[in-house]
């Protein structure tokens, strides 16, 4: 007789959701596919080179511990580099305050078993990025979504009379939009955040992939500039990192860093999630950092991925005008497309038959809206195909326009 | 102000419980402990030289793939190859029915979270394995333990008048009792899933590790045996296998084989968990499974362990007989000791001060239950040091017994 597996699944089980990313992943690896669907890092930045030389010389003089069980919080002497990092930039953080995860999405999902709970009151910016929808929207919280403009965030219509337990942000470059928030309003965040008693989960993957205007610093450096020697008992942020966009997303090595009384739930999380994450990976990026390999190889990545940028920018003014708007991100990996009465899944199923594919915006929101926009990735596609690409995204929205618009009940 | 970071946790975090197990070994990494509480493969058992040389040569021809972001399922090659594995031993299982976890443990916690919710009737051995306990009880299922004898769960003794949803089963050398379950109560177990319609997650980390008797067909065969080509719409079990304990577990590869509907509902609560395995790791897996490397090391661990085993069970026989009983495993990596009348806390504590170490025996009870009892590893402790331990457990039990009973509220 068939196994009726519904009749064994868990209630929250109706709350997974599919992400039609790596759905699409599956649709776009053909060759001739022009993808601006994922957020990969482009295949000429990894360091292979010196990863192969790292993971030989670890294998050869430390593989008893690098190939053996670890501890759950992580390598120490990686979770030590790390502290390191956020302390030249003033945050006092020891290894005691770092988290190692298998990437950052494990982090998101750490914070989602530790912090969410049925009804749990969540501020995210919407739209958002899509792991952490995934990771959060099983417990069902209640779900705010705070738009945004150029200046990121629009903390001014945060509502205050309500309780909220966490608020999550991406300050840098935000995924999916590409937009930053500005400084004044980091600063007034982390004033909201204490006055108002809540946490706030900042998400921080691609800080070190500027390609125009000036560095700002974290939430969480704001925060310990004002808290000095009080950071890790009256810290309010969770801050995640990951080694994803500026060593190799394979490996699966990103960070949590937070005071050390949250940091040690999630470790208790990630003991039940994993035991921990894979030892090699953490071995190659505790050399990688030492050696300065990583740094070193900024110059590279803002090069390749500034020019990408600045190609599609550049595609998006010559084809799209008039069609559509658009944000101008300072880094990152994203650029925000809104298509006003156009339907961006009918557009992508128009795009995948002639080998083109973005993400529709909807997926970036917990209530269906943004069918209207959709999120381009410029950093895996070379500079010809980004221009070709944008070119029939052009032509596609130019028919739209000659269409019926798509029904409102869709 | 300091955050009052309770006023944060979801109501779940309550029922997060560290593992003793964890933590002990943190106690017990300095080099003059005998420790004979963790679950750790033999370091001179690593095929260390081999995985130095796979991860060369991928990293000479494919880094591009095995640095860059994956399939959540994995890399469809290894699946490939596990799939084989399976099939060799008649399950017609295609990649399609393998998931590739970050160790057997992210298996437990995708099982946990896909299948068990609050009240959730779920049974177990007792004692059974702390890491499905550390992932499942957050989800404050209805639990039952099963007691143990030498044919391992007493399955006569199982509760069919209520329903059960899931049974766990760790069938070989069973974690941490030893213990394996008997021909006969395999093909019971499979006949009373089918006829009670519950699903069985079949836990077996240990099989290639078997030091006499013969191989028994594991769960999943027996079943697919039964179903020939209806086992993909009619299996109702779930298998999970892992390389910790056959390779390396720093490398976090470990895999789940079942009927493709649970599968892909566990690559959904993957997704949001972690978005995958790391990939170099998986690609290591791949090539040292393809080139029969790992095949090829097993004689060597079962030599090593086997002498490890019959070293510690003549040590307890010389040096425990009339203060303890223990079980005699055919194979795996632990000894479960009942220490009558004697509290196992207690006698951790003067251990320790000896430089000797084990795992109480209610760690691997939900209830409270075996006080009386631990769990010793003889994997990774050289002979000399397991008869050296063994004396001294011996002269602490010798002690204990002219000392005044534990009180029973303890």
């Amino acid at each position: 007789m068939a196994t009726q597996w519904t009749d064994h699944w868990a209630a929250r089980t109706q709350h997974l959701k599919a992400s039609s990313i790596r759905e699409l992943l599956k649709l776009t690896a053909r060759p001739e596919v022009i993808s601006f669907a994922g957020g990969l890092p482009a295949t000429e930045t990894l360091p292979a080179q010196a990863i192969a030389e790292a993971c030989d010389r670890i294998l050869k003089t430390q593989a008893d511990r690098a190939l053996q069980y670890g501890p759950t919080e992580g390598y120490l002497a990686l979770r030590g580099h790390i502290a390191d990092m956020y302390r030249a930039r003033g945050v006092p953080a020891t290894a005691d305050n770092v988290l190692i995860t298998t990437g950052s999405q494990q982090g998101l999902d750490l914070i989602g078993r530790v912090l969410i709970g049925k009804g749990t009151p969540v501020v995210t910016e919407a739209p958002t990025y899509i792991g952490a929808l995934q990771a959060w929207l099983v417990s069902e919280p209640a779900m705010t979504g705070i738009p945004l403009d150029d200046d990121g965030m629009r903390i001014d219509l945060i509502d205050l009379n309500q309780r909220i337990n966490l608020l999550y942000a991406l300050p840098n470059f935000q995924n999916p939009s590409g937009v930053s928030l500005s400084m004044e309003r980091r600063e007034k965040l982390v004033d909201m955040a204490h006055r108002e008693r809540f946490v706030i989960i900042e998400d921080d993957p691609y800080r070190a992939l500027r390609y125009s205007g000036e560095d700002l610093p974290a939430l969480l450096e704001i925060e310990a500039a004002r808290l000095g020697a009080n950071w890790d008992s009256d810290g309010r942020i969770i801050h995640l990192g990951t080694f994803s966009k500026i060593m190799a997303p394979g490996l699966r090595v990103g960070w949590v860093i937070a005071p050390t009384t949250a940091l040690r739930m999630l470790a208790l999380a990630k003991q039940g999630a994993d035991l921990h994450s894979a030892m090699l990976s953490q071995y190659i990026a505790e050399e990688l950092l030492r050696e300065g390999i990583i740094e070193g190889n900024y110059p590279l990545l803002v090069r390749i991925y500034r020019e990408r940028r600045d190609t599609m920018l550049a595609a998006l003014e010559e084809h799209l005008t008039g069609l559509a708007e658009w944000t101008k991100p300072q880094g990152g990996l994203f650029i925000w497309v809104k298509v006003p009465g156009v339907d961006a899944h009918d557009l992508l199923a128009k795009a995948l038959e002639r080998n083109l594919a973005f993400v529709p915006g909807d997926n970036f929101f917990f209530d269906g809206r943004g069918r209207d926009a959709m999120r381009l990735n410029f950093s895996c596609m070379p500079p010809d195909r980004i221009r070709e690409g944008v070119a029939r995204l052009g032509a596609l929205l130019a028919e739209a326009r000659h269409e019926p618009l798509a029904s409102p009940a869709r």
